[in-house]
């Protein structure tokens, strides 16, 4: 039996041990600290990891804290939305986005051609880089062939990239798939249309990728979700996961409650009536904003496997 | 100015009644009832009215309800995500849900091979009827041609669905698209990948389906939403808008709040930064469970606009 | 078995009837109807009832509607926050409250001497209106007594006042018991103050009025709860329901999680535990903003109770 | 301005640096790293610091850190409800909290004398040490005096126990007055009473204590407020601040949202407009889990504070 006990700060104290020490606070504390200790267990059980998030978390500085993940090893397979794919590679040609509040004028925004994510902002200019590389990207694409399934699509892009802090780079470089089921939902889409207009025969294959998810795992490995948020791409990492025998680890991290029946808020529990999660496994919740609730965990995690010698390139 | 009312409970009062005294209480239940007025102006302005949901709701008895908006001329372009196409074409077939608890034992559901959506129960059995649907279906689409954009193929198979509780069939009756950018993410996309395995020039054309919903609205069309919950379907619904210089009129409902930047919390004002909504536009945001706020809302709007004679069949 | 059934609006239906198709969409929706049957089942074995609210929902016109159903006979006690107290003697006197928006620039309020609860405006007037009579009713109390139990004390000023929407007179007149732990928490407390700097053996007796909560019930009682949001007003009412022997039946309606622990998300199975509610009880939450949810589970109640004759009056 | 930076997790990382990083990444932390600089300003500017928590705070491990933060000079005044008297007590006797599960079975807690908060347990036998130490404490303070405001009896209670990482201890060895308007919300209210009915002119005097809060305080003071939670414990520190000429700095960490009008939710804005926190103010909000944002903003502030010699004892 754990108990309660008093949380006492200590001058200097490592965000690892904050964390550690958390672990006996109560309420989502508790949650927090599991979450790292089942990542470190993924990890040394060799568990095919899947991280999953959504692009806003890509608008904030998670992005290249992502990049780093994939780089050390603890990600083997990213599902995510387009808006990820949009604004990393922006990032990627240097784009950098302002930090506003929740309340600026937004009509304001829109006449100084400025976009609102929460408390970030994205410049408009940001958007017209972004389609002059697209224009450049497709024609290399097309070269090679016509017809793209979504993550063999997306491994070519981020070979194109050269920064350290893509999530594009860092998964090609490391054989990292990203998946990317609502492909089109974003500018990308718009400028996809644009390139098919003159290339009939430009095709995204988003049922050939299925395929290529399906046969990324298979029953016999352990696998592990990492889901940030809820979404597609929640949903998809698990499909995936269900159909090939269920997870073993699962760390769920959302703002998201289950009362509505949403994806996003859909609990471990649930997860394992549909079998996409084993019965008997490893998982944890942490309700609360990803942007502190990931860094936290993944902190410790990542000090414990360091330790280790768990991860690559410490 | 409006002054807060004393509600007053009325023997059999009408629920358009009840929502219009909602209207002056205060907190969430005055957007309740703007929302209803706003619905109501969409309407009146003859504005092209984008109807987006997340499937959940679609395994709720609201697809039903969908249906019926849709077939009273309320909604002029659908979108969503697979997981309502799925279930509505299960329950086209007479697949019925069961409605549990939120802690029902999900080692023991799944052991009886049935799936739990919140407080709904899907049975295995009806993914089995599921499949074999498909198998038809994709040999009957594949037979008219080999590749097809989403929601050319949505309205062929709602053509094949016999059942006027089906969102699928009515939106095919009645000429109203359904976008579903997501297509693959969902039992639709495992059997759509198997079929490709014996046919593989057999294509979603995902890319062609953004022109389709681009050029389904023009700059000149009023244009409306009424997003229920987040996800890739709002998203997809107010780039299609934006691309078109923005909705004129807006209903958000959501459980989703601003403070996470998720897409499912983002407000009408940060959508007015991006121009998904104009500057001067009609917009509420009605927090809650979208199985009793859409029904309430909807029930005063068409109760208003039977009145004044403004829907289809009534 | 109950199984999801497709909802469908029909021309001018009633509220009632909206109420109980909802009881098989999903999710909250079950929920919300769930209530209604539980708040007619309290009726019906003449429970007695404890309706507990947070001083927000009287800002709202859900307090004209309190008021009613402590008429009806709905209420058997109120617990509830000073807030509610002061504000209801404010409308009694004939204060109006402002609806304004979430948004308003509150630096311009400020200014203009308005104070803002949400969408809800209550101005300074409003306030000097509440000190003038506070300086008479403490006159009036002081005169018959120098040391008053809360509840006592509630139902004193409830005399005094003369509007039949005021949740004071009506709780009065019924004899209905109206209980306020956190007593000084507002205007109310600092005018006491005032008025003990004057009169210092003035006191407001809370120990006293723990017995007056404690003895209001039995063992034998049935008993039940609907709470409305969390705070000391939820918690106070099972508290004296724990020491009885635990609540039969119970309706929790909230907008709070159990995530965090706090009493406003705290389950009707946490309350078990500690023999707040029975472990064989009728219970449901609904999660949601309660301006809407009371107002539509009670109006569906009332049909129900009006047609067996179990209220009084109608 | 500032820009979005991209998070790197870096081997042993302090606490305070990854607070640090948090700011530029957006979203909530960006709002927690402002919660760390607000309250270095506050302790900088030596305003007048009140804490505010709710019941289940206490009941977590953030009980001695609590206890901590007064010793450290960092809460010139407590405001919290009565359960956080109560468990402080139990625990300074010894009395241990098992960490559970949100979902362990009620009825089984129930039958073995178990209560449940959330994912922490408190047995029946820390109640009876509760019961048995309130009969002494409530003889030793009557001795005294017959007559209790709320922070002079806490403060006594303070000085009977002997626990260091008590927060009443703490407070009253610190002259850090705690106030508590709720104080019959709870066991300490029941043992209140029946020790009053043997000793009939025993008062809890409340009103009293209200002048006691009032005049802690003065228009000259800076004030500042880290408002944990809502609830009486928050109301009842912003209103005496308001009656001083409100708060130059505040800090609200909270899981509510501004959407239904409640005092958890209500935001630093709307607060402006009562004039409860000024209007030219430093204030920031960060919504998630108090367990695990409070530690963290704090972490960063104290060692901040410890570099600059600013607080006592380090």
């Amino acid at each position: 039996m754990t108990y309660v006990k008093d949380f006492t700060w200590k001058k200097n104290m490592k965000a690892s041990d904050l964390v550690g020490s958390l672990g006996s606070v109560g309420f989502q504390s508790v949650e927090l600290d599991k979450a790292a200790r089942i990542i470190v267990k993924m990890k040394e059980s060799n568990a095919k990891i899947f991280l999953t998030f959504t692009s806003n978390m890509v608008t904030s500085g998670l992005r290249g804290f992502f990049a780093q993940v994939i780089r050390l090893g603890m990600a083997d397979a990213i599902v995510t939305t387009v808006g990820s794919i949009e604004e990393d590679i922006m990032k990627a040609h240097g784009e950098k986005f302002p930090i506003g509040t929740f309340q600026h004028d937004d009509t304001e925004l829109h006449e100084s051609g400025t976009n609102r994510v929460g408390n970030i902002f994205i410049n408009n200019k940001s958007y017209e880089v972004f389609e002059g590389m697209m224009q450049h990207i497709f024609k290399e694409l097309y070269k090679k062939q016509h017809r793209w399934a979504v993550s063999d699509m997306l491994k070519e892009i981020g070979l194109m990239l050269k920064d350290k802090n893509s999530i594009l780079y860092q998964a090609a470089k490391n054989n990292v798939p990203i998946y990317c089921p609502a492909i089109t939902d974003g500018a990308f889409g718009f400028h996809a249309f644009m390139f098919q207009q003159e290339h009939s025969d430009f095709t995204i294959d988003v049922v050939k990728d299925f395929g290529n998810i399906l046969f990324y795992t298979n029953q016999d490995d352990r696998k592990g979700i990492i889901a940030l948020g809820g979404s597609v791409s929640k949903h998809h990492a698990l499909l995936a996961c269900l159909l090939n025998g269920g997870c073993d680890y699962a760390v769920y991290m959302t703002t998201a409650h289950e009362a509505s029946g949403s994806v996003g808020g859909a609990t471990t529990e649930e997860a394992k009536s549909w079998g996409k999660i084993k019965d008997a496994s490893d998982v944890c919740t942490v309700i609360g904003d990803v942007t502190i609730t990931f860094p936290l965990a993944m902190a410790k995690a990542l000090d414990v496997l360091a330790g280790n010698k768990l991860i690559k390139g410490v």
